[in-house]
């Protein structure tokens, strides 16, 4: 079993193509949890509880835990353990951006799949494959290569066209799939606020699956992500969202409303 | 004092262009640290003080930290501090390679500038100007953006064509000195290993800083990249060394020869 059946087998346990951000940051709590002596592992074990029926992966990211330094990590850590007790069939994601020379990617993997002990991390594709070789390396884990990403001014780099007529994003998403993924541990960052890209990002890579931000806060349209990026096999789409669910004043609900709108428009 | 003041004041007053990193990894400290409770510290700080007088910078990865846990953490935050008040006047970089949608880049800058108190950290371009506003925007602080990386495989992305003819590294030197860098507290990242590159970057970009990885261990070749990278005051470059001082079995001769070295191309 790849790391990336262990994705589809969630997928279709849950029948939800929902990964719920845990984007926790403490200002934004419910009180209740404020006065916690840890806050950031109690809110997160409160939204797991609630919503883990209803989705098919948790993604933390680092920045919000390492803002708190090490008394921020140690929760994110609780959290991860928390999940991987309860929860084994739920995929967790490790959302650092991480991309270094190869020397320090070891350190990195080392940090996130091991100590950590997640199932895929985000990577920037800017220092290529072979930087990033200890990553892809590892058959057991996930590599999420940012490819369009979901922000306002994504296209400022992402956009230049080369020299042969194609966009920086689609080189990205032709190497990964057609080079990178030798050890079928591939997937990429496709943003919601763009599913045009996403069409033709779908016709480059077959059914890779896409981790799509966007959903939510940042306005991305759940019924253009579905009739743009869902493979062949209705899936394909781990679909993102964080402060839209996490901060709802229901939690389950918001989860399961978003899981249930993205599969009216699977059909 | 704009931030790259600090730098280029600490450049001149100890008379050298070389940043140390400190990719500290406890299977190739010496013995004496492996039995301590916080050998990574302790380490760091004996580096600090072997090394002091010959360097500007000093420039912790954070995924040798970040390997360790909170454990590690703690100690690369014990480190800075150790810095901060013994040498305040070296300038200081995070070497991260951070680089996040804009709301999740203002808890990296909380974490980095605010709460480990760095005077500077590198980023990766790949999702524009807007996404590193956070960034760009603190005045005090350094933003040290990816160009042209050290490792073999840097072309793979890096040396895309686009279709005005120009480099993919070219284009994100262009927009970084003349867009990005509003607040004067811009560098780039351009690998001693790609001279021939450095002499365009430095063409494009004026007098902006450059740190340059590569030196060492990598193989790059001190002189070219003196002669290729000096700016016209005579400064511009960060030239930073890790595993060829810091494991050396006499690392004040190691900063120091590094630093002559250097002095001698500069002429």
């Amino acid at each position: 079993m790849t790391i990336l059946d262990k994705l589809n087998q969630r997928m279709t346990d849950a029948g939800s193509l929902v990964c719920v951000g845990l984007d926790t940051r403490l200002d934004q709590l419910p009180d209740r949890f404020k006065t916690s002596a840890t806050p950031l592992f109690d809110f997160n074990r409160w939204i797991i509880d609630q919503t883990h029926a209803h989705i098919a992966a948790f993604k933390p990211n680092m920045a919000f835990y390492e803002a708190h330094g090490t008394h921020g990590l140690q929760q994110l850590s609780d959290t991860i353990s928390y999940l991987r007790n309860n929860h084994p069939t739920i995929f967790t994601i490790c959302d650092a951006k991480r991309g270094d020379i190869g020397s320090t990617n070891d350190a990195y993997v080392a940090a996130i799949f091991d100590k950590l002990g997640f199932d895929a991390v985000t990577l920037h594709p800017y220092l290529g494959r072979e930087a990033l070789s200890p990553f892809l390396a590892r058959r057991d884990r996930g590599c999420i290569i940012l490819c369009r990403t979901s922000n306002p001014g994504a296209g400022e780099l992402q956009d230049l066209r080369t020299d042969e007529g194609r966009s920086l994003w689609q080189v990205v998403a032709d190497k990964v799939a057609h080079d990178w993924n030798s050890n079928q541990n591939c997937m990429l960052v496709v943003g919601a606020t763009y599913p045009d890209e996403m069409r033709i990002v779908r016709q480059i890579t077959g059914d890779m699956p896409f981790l799509v931000p966007g959903i939510g806060a940042q306005g991305g349209d759940v019924e253009a992500v579905v009739k743009n990026g869902l493979d062949n096999t209705g899936r394909g789409l781990l679909i993102s969202a964080s402060r839209s669910i996490i901060y709802s004043a229901n939690p389950a609900n918001a989860a399961q409303q978003l899981k249930d709108e993205i599969n009216r428009y699977r059909g």
